[in-house]
């Protein structure tokens, strides 16, 4: 299974995307994920040293920022 | 819903946007988003430590260089 | 109107520009502009703490290395 | 052997990946990696100076992020 | 003219190219440039606070990291 | 000759690599080449001040993260 495929198959599920910039971290469901790894995620909260910092609801992330994404287990 | 088609969708509405640099936020009215993502606001304003610093009025943002599109809720 | 057609239609007009990297700001009139966002501008100017610091003359920016561009009034 | 088919021969086998951001090394059993070099890692830790700092289990790695990938041999 | 014809007029001349990374400043003939802006130098020196800081001789940069690229005049 | 050519032409040649991130410089023989610049090299070291710090055998870098390629003459 392709890396896209692997997280294509998140969608509806938690997942914790670490972008480029200031140590960010952020959780929220999959909505929807494009080719180039552009993501929509909802119930997004930004993450700081373990804790939640800041709701940030509906947001889309630019796939090329993105490091890493890892499918949060329940 | 693509991650893009949710960005066409704000259009004619606030977008806060996080850009890579100097922790850069922008906010302002979505005038229009292409597929790379770039995107024009006019009455954009820039926000530090959620301050508005200064106007920037009307500017056109590299979707490369985003990292997070947040459609602003009124 | 496509962001990039934002950008085509200030060609002959003054923009300014913020790229990545050193917090480097530069002024200059547009002369061109590709999909890529790569501009051409004459009589550019670098700008730190909104005073001007080198006269650049002509000078090629890489499209992906530019965080915002603004068109400037006159 | 083109850079990418180097990659790929290490599907199944243990790989170090550094990305971009802080000094970010990542060690985990390679399951498949795209045209982008985008990867899939299993078992994947996060390495800090030379030990384990975390388990992060199944995670994608965008390819863009990525400085450089070694084989590990054991 | 678009700016990459603009580089290609170069070829042959002295230009100045600022990279990414640490405030690199390269200086050179230019050899020759492709679609991407990747170029080739040649007799190209590192240049730090106005001085010459190392000679390079031959060297190709990555077009994706290049800021701008300024034409010498003589 | 374009750049990519160039440095096709130093394969099995030594070649310094200056990557993104932490002042990176790798030297190695290089394998292999592809349009992107990806790189394979072998017998890869790390070079920290000019002093080797650690041998990575064989690496493949990722060709959007690479500064600059000086082929190393003999």
């Amino acid at each position: 299974m392709f890396p896209n495929k692997k997280v294509q198959k998140a969608i509806g599920s938690k997942v914790q995307v670490e972008m480029k910039g200031d140590h960010h971290i952020l959780e929220g469901t999959l909505k929807s994920v494009d080719d180039y790894l552009n993501l929509h995620l909802v119930d997004a909260v930004e993450i700081v040293d373990g804790e939640k910092l800041r709701s940030l609801g509906s947001v889309v992330l630019r796939g090329n920022n993105i490091i890493l994404i890892i499918p949060v287990e329940n």
